[in-house]
């Protein structure tokens, strides 16, 4: 393993009070020590910190706190150096260039996780994790990514998979003495095992839907004819969340969708920035439009003008979108223009034309009523995906397509044992399944697969 | 002094492999204790490193490593524990959150670096210092604002005012033995320390032109008529620079004005981000508008039109706008057009016509020709700034302002001498002079004062 030392900005871009550059690598004292004259730093002790001035040459760089970690009490369990300087990112370029005169390279985007990866300090679903956390904008992404940092996942499959080695190894005991036609591994035992590692596969892979939604939002499309009330509903909707929102610098979004966060879940409200002042929306997106904009949502609210008489179009758009796996809420909206008989017969009215079972909610944007109901609506169906029978939840795609093929490969075994297939192919069989189960947490791996995953880090991490 | 516990995020906003959330306070280690029940806190020694789990009850926020600082050994000199955390604007909130719950508060903008004004750790002008060392974007702010950091400008000062704080006891000495009439203070002697204080706040208020250059920037205005090449030559000098721009991220920009980097200084170029698609520049804003534009320049770049005839328009804008504060640099444009006779009576035209002196480039922007020389005497107007005697350059209005008023009361105390007034009047005037330059490093001060000194600081600084 190459540990040339590396160095990196690891705090966020920007001015701020402080910044922090990370140093890593067997050299990274000695890289240090170079612009550091005032201290010995090979004489101090790990976990401490270090006032001084941070010079390139003769000339003062900025005064700096320097905390020193010595291999293997470090994130990477290397040499590391931390250095505060005074926020300005002028004055953090010119301590990164410093260094790398001195003898550092930049590092890539996430070589400080995967340095503590390779040396084995965290397993590859904990580096991810770390990833997740730094992601995380709300209470239930970061609680399930702080919870996979602490191995929740690992734990769960490494029992597992330290119950079917045995197996493996038995089974592989059995193929040394093949000729004496023995059984060292209990084939109705290791049904028994595959049974429990089976409720356990699928039990992750139900929770990866809730995961989905919690890393990645639960996508709401808002669809409504003209003057169904949808700018004044989603400004209600918004309305608290802006404030929230405004609150947090630093926040980004990738798209142009606005972000509801309701009980510590997001919503992503679909592409409704480049629409709040279109009011005529259907005509000028057409039905087709609208169906792309529904196409990859989790839930459609549709919106229906409780002041108006004639359903049918609505009728006709919501049959157009329905979909089995897109939870339908019909809002009639405008409730404070017309009187109660009038909005219990739009239900009626919907509820004989449309066949799917739907949630009616009425609304008055203007008055802010039932604006919560719908709130509840929301959140209650993310609440359900939520598995009650495990804590932890999958939230990443690669873990979910490694727990998928596990299972394939579970099934696989099961098979071939009650078809009393050969030794030598159950052998292949049980090692399939143990190689995707450690997936997951690294322990096979290649390249590719690591360079896919720390390329999406951020550098500095 | 009410030193309750202060916490902040100190670390830019944004996402970011770490964020740092500082506490400083008497209780700052209690606060965080009741966060971190993995180890004792008041056990550990300063300087040191402590990994663990940061709570919220018994929920783990984060993973985090506390830095501890005790006093008086830190930036305040009071308690003080420093939060790294992973880098993701949620957490930050959240423990911001937890520490408010555990009896800190949050900090105001500037509160933890005026504290260490306030607990003597720092002098004024070293507090002010350290925003101008987070805000410094070039070279030459950077090391103005180190040495003030340093402590450059009140070592400058203080030895004098020291010399005159012997004096002034010497003459109130004076004032109690009132009616002996003795001198004790020997007049020439005062007069010789008042010389060189003279000549010591001449030089340092001369400074300021050149401070003021280093920390806001040579405004630099561009006019030409329409076609004489404006956009091209904006290209062309901000060419490099943007790539340059672009790498340093998160530098940010309160106005719509470009900034020109040459040798470590920043040149503004007043307003022309709103300007670079305009052709015809001058009827579209007019004489008015180019002199509004011109007002706050230090130096005019003036674009002529090589291929081109008449100049009298031209001559007349400038003979316009000329100043005996303002730089001016003609420009004959488009010199790729043309043969060198025909701008060399370009120059004699300008030089015959224009009273003031000036600088004529010829350059073609297309070709690149000649950029460099306008680069090389934008740059050499701010290296002529720079006062050859004096290593201390003053950047601060207000230390400016003292400098003046110091000036203004020593002049004073001379003439008072020389009228051989009353020693209660000398008395009075010396302890003036005293009074503006104790201003300076915050010996002699108000709230109001500090209020707005410390109120432009940013939160967690």
């Amino acid at each position: 393993m190459n540990k040339d030392t590396i160095c990196a900005l690891a705090t966020a871009n920007g001015v701020g009070a402080l910044g922090i550059i990370r140093v890593s690598g067997d050299d990274a004292l000695k890289v240090v020590q170079k612009s550091f004259p005032g201290k010995n730093l090979e004489k101090q002790k790990s976990h401490t910190i270090h006032y001084g001035y941070f010079m390139d040459g003769e000339e003062a760089i900025d005064e700096v706190m320097l905390s020193i970690f010595l291999a293997p009490k470090s994130f990477t369990t290397e040499n590391s150096v931390e250095i505060a300087f005074h926020g300005s990112p002028h004055i953090g370029k010119r301590i990164l260039e410093t260094l790398t005169q001195n003898g550092a390279r930049m590092a890539k985007a996430g070589e400080f996780t995967l340095r503590a990866f390779i040396n084995g300090r965290i397993d590859l679903s904990q580096a991810e994790a770390i990833a997740d956390v730094i992601a995380s904008e709300n209470e239930a992404s970061r609680k399930v990514a702080i919870n996979q940092l602490k191995g929740g996942i690992t734990n769960e499959i490494s029992i597992l998979r330290t119950d079917l080695l045995n197996f493996v190894s038995l089974i592989e005991l059995e193929l040394d003495f093949a000729e004496e036609d023995v059984e060292f591994a209990d084939r109705s035992a290791l049904n028994g095992l595959l049974d429990k590692i089976e409720l356990k596969l699928d039990s992750l892979i139900d929770s990866f839907q809730y995961g989905n939604a919690i890393k990645n939002g639960t996508a709401v499309a808002i669809i409504g004819k003209p003057n169904a009330g949808k700018s004044t509903l989603l400004n209600a909707l918004l309305k608290e969340e802006r404030a929230i929102v405004s609150n947090i610098a630093g926040t980004t979004r990738d798209t142009i969708e606005e972000i509801l966060h309701i009980k510590g879940h997001a919503f992503r409200l679909i592409d409704t920035a480049g629409l709040r002042d279109t009011v005529d929306e259907i005509e000028a997106i057409g039905v087709k439009k609208a169906k792309e904009k529904v196409e990859n949502a989790n839930i459609l609210v549709y919106l229906a003008d409780a002041a108006t008489e004639d359903y049918s179009e609505d009728i006709e758009m919501i049959k157009s979108l329905q979909r089995d796996d897109l939870k339908l809420i019909i809002c009639a909206t405008k409730i404070d223009e017309v009187l109660p008989p009038k909005y219990e017969a739009i239900e009626d009215i919907f509820r004989n034309e449309i066949a799917q079972d739907f949630d009616f909610i009425r609304i008055s944007a203007v008055e802010n009523q039932n604006i919560q109901d719908l709130k509840n609506e929301l959140s209650s169906f993310v609440e359900q995906l939520k598995s009650q029978e495990n804590n932890v939840v999958i939230t990443n795609q690669r873990h979910f397509e490694a727990l998928r093929k596990s299972l394939d490969a579970t099934h696989k075994v099961k098979e071939a044992i009650s078809f009393q297939i050969s030794t030598e192919l159950l052998a292949y069989e049980l090692r399939n399944a143990l190689e995707h189960l450690g997936e997951i947490s690294g322990e096979v791996t290649n390249d590719e697969v690591l360079g896919n995953i720390f390329s999406k880090f951020c550098i500095g991490k």
